[in-house]
């Protein structure tokens, strides 16, 4: 398999995931909770101070959660889409609603692809008769056939069960990727980077020995009834085969039936197509640095989500909690030494273009990031602050540290990033991220499931006030 | 106020609440997680194979959740009801079922109190016309006459302003405790500390200048339209009045309209009443020890619950875990030298008569009680363990701590406790908790809402592995 030809979205998704993993891999590396301040950092206490200041005016008020409801009212924000624009004018029009000092969009060129029609999915077997199963397109997925395609059905486990099965068993019929997230993985991010590599690489690897078409197990942790949709990518120089999401209370079904109806057939019909590529924008407000404007301490999440659902979680979330940071320093009454500046970021899901976008601008002449934190992990109360990759950094700001403990959350440690974020870490920006317990997220993620009422207000608040004390911080003290 | 008369409940609510507290209060003291084994301690390289099967039939199984189905199954299990006894049968099955080497119950005499009929509540307003609202009679509250009772409303935020209004303000009036659980504090456990004290003592502290009911706000972050019952104390020498809760979005509206309608009436109707004592049970299982039978490794949940839900984070949960625990030792083939004890304790709700039931005993003598772990606050994600008071303690035990943050727990701290524990802790056993994130918790807490649906199984299966794993340790090394 040419692998280096799709190496770009497993690229992302090996980003993606290892970016969240490695808070858990360190987990023996605890910091010791020392009030040690060093010459130049912000005095402890006052830090203790405008952390009271943050917990008085957004716990008692839980903005956030507010800015969430803002933006998931306009409904799933695919890439591209209408809905991601209103979302683009909605969250300018909060933005300068909320004072900040600058607000304004870049634009991003992007993908636009479109599901269409409801997908249908329907099992057919002489044995035990028909049942509709819960199927949808994955995002870059091919249309079936308008009348549809109809095939036997092989199961599968792993890339190297479907090579050794090759052409004479797969030719001609729908490969089932039948690969759960793995439960006795404590890490979702790492059982969900097992488990998604057959949705983003699957449909190439099928295709190779003729295979029509593949259903994918939904990459959740739970049996529900609903497809968990999300990117997937094909290989040049292969046949391009419809790729769809089956959901895993019907994938458990399927699989039991195909083991007394080996001979069972599946029908699938999906609508969804490219279209011409559009231009979209990032979202962009800052509280202008007060000594130092050109300094920028940056925090992001992303607006587009996947279109089966608003994306509470992934990621209303994070730019409801990078807005309300910057509310919370504003409303606190805080004139920030270097410029806090929130990016909601256009197409994480499809390829990461916003951030691209967003580093290579030329409004970024004579800026310097210092800081690019990203929140993109879920909504869920947060348990740590990841951060940068030095020790030296842990030392220097044990401070924050003292005062994120004081919040509840439980560690402070090296790491921290995102797909949005990653080009402005590969020119030299410290990458952060407040992390979330992060068990439940994958219930939610792409599904239908992933609604305003699977986030908590005080959790996502808490992440929030941890987000405005970690971004003032760096603010007063640089790095 | 003769406050050593109602010195028990308050004891137990501060026992409750500094328990729960205390692990937040030592958040800059972390454990750094070295590697580091005493003498005697178990090989952690061992450790950690049994964390591996712990995972492997744990996680993948999550069978926490299917006891915590049968036992809420059974409804609410107020003390001494017919409920509380059908799970006693239940649990005894159960543990039965999964052959615990020892399975009996002891009894315990508990008080008897019931609801009787749903209550009613009604504001009455020239200006705003009439209102239902949502109410529920507090645990030992005396009922309304039978016809009801109406009276103008006073509203107060604390005792300090009950006693400043005194008689002239409060005689004949319904004195309504708006006392909301402050969302500044960041321990849940801290913010329900301060906000119970009126739902305990309020009843009194109101009757003493004449009141002839009280309204307590209900205890919860959120605002919901479900009462929030708990238990009340009734202080010697001062007439009863009944007590009831009001749903927190009733308790704003009560408060608003008063604003404008100071002379509005508030109609309470509640049947509530006690009854004789009667014998219960605790629920008590084992897995006996191969070298050391008489010394005992305890954990244990509550079998009581409020009326107004199955109870099933609290505690069904706790009684799940537990089980699951010892089920997770005896499944992984382990035989431990010490004996794993599950106690489901009765009665922690009205007063922890079984808890100190337990401890008395006769079944009691030649028994050693090294470790005694309550899980009594929700079946949340396990984020650290509570245990002991010494550093020597957490310095012996880095072994367990190591494996315990290959679970994705946090930290290990001292700390650790709950009110059925707290008459063995006085007898010398190590307390302990694996301690679940609580943000979520007060929002189900004594309501109809706290439901299966409110507890998510892998969270819980985590927290069952963690317990069995301490519990394991404890088995081999003793303390």
């Amino acid at each position: 398999m040419k692998t280096h030809k799709i190496l770009i979205p497993v690229l992302r998704l090996f980003i993606f995931v290892l970016l969240a993993v490695c808070f858990f891999a360190q987990s023996d590396r605890l910091l010791a909770g020392s009030g040690r301040t060093g010459e130049n950092t912000l005095p402890e206490q006052e830090l203790i101070q405008v952390l009271e200041s943050f917990k008085k005016t957004g716990l008692a008020e839980e903005k956030a959660y507010d800015y969430l409801k803002i933006l998931t009212s306009v409904g799933g924000r695919l890439t591209g889409s209408p809905q991601a624009e209103l979302a683009v004018e909605k969250m300018v029009a909060l933005m300068k609603e909320l004072g900040f000092d600058r607000v304004w969009t870049e634009p991003v060129t992007v993908n636009r692809w479109v599901r269409g029609e409801k997908e249908t999915g329907l099992i057919k077997s002489r044995k035990f008769g028909k049942s509709q199963i819960k199927v949808a397109a994955l995002g870059n997925s091919l249309a079936t056939p308008r009348a549809g395609l109809e095939a036997e059905v092989v199961e599968v486990h792993s890339f190297d069960e479907l090579e050794k099965l090759g052409e004479p068993r797969l030719k001609g019929k729908i490969v089932f990727f039948n690969v759960p997230m793995d439960r006795k993985t404590i890490n979702p991010f790492a059982a969900y980077g097992q488990a998604a590599q057959y949705r983003v690489r699957g449909a190439s690897a099928a295709a190779k020995y003729g295979a029509r078409a593949v259903l994918i197990r939904s990459v959740t942790f739970r049996i529900d009834d609903h497809p968990h949709t999300g990117l997937m990518h094909y290989e040049d120089g292969l046949p391009r085969i419809p790729a769809l999401a089956i959901a895993t209370a019907d994938a458990e079904k399927l699989s039991g039936w195909l083991k007394d109806d080996p001979h069972l057939k599946v029908y699938l019909k999906a609508s969804c197509r490219q279209l011409e590529p559009v231009v979209s924008h990032n979202v962009i407000g800052e509280i202008t640095g007060r000594d130092y404007p050109k300094d920028i301490i940056l925090a992001g999440g992303h607006l587009d989500s996947w279109d089966l659902s608003p994306g509470a979680h992934d990621d209303a979330s994070g730019c409801a909690v990078t807005i309300e940071a910057l509310r919370l320093v504003k409303a606190c009454g805080l004139a920030p030494k270097r410029t806090l500046r929130a990016v909601l970021f256009m197409d994480e899901e499809f390829g990461g273009t916003g951030g691209r976008a967003y580093a290579r601008s030329q409004n970024r002449a004579g800026e310097k990031h210092l800081v690019a934190i990203e929140q993109d992990q879920g909504g869920a109360v947060p348990v740590g602050l990841a951060i940068g990759r030095s020790q030296e950094l842990l030392d220097k700001i044990r401070p924050l540290e003292k005062a994120l403990l004081q919040l509840g959350l439980h560690w402070v440690r090296n790491g921290g990033g995102g797909v949005d974020i990653a080009p402005l870490i590969e020119q030299g920006s410290i990458p952060g991220t407040v992390v979330p317990d992060s068990q439940r997220y994958f219930d939610f993620h792409h599904s239908a499931l992933d609604v305003p009422s699977a986030v908590h207000p005080r959790e996502l608040e808490l992440q929030a006030v941890a987000l405005a004390l970690t971004l003032y911080y760096f603010s007063q003290e640089g790095i």
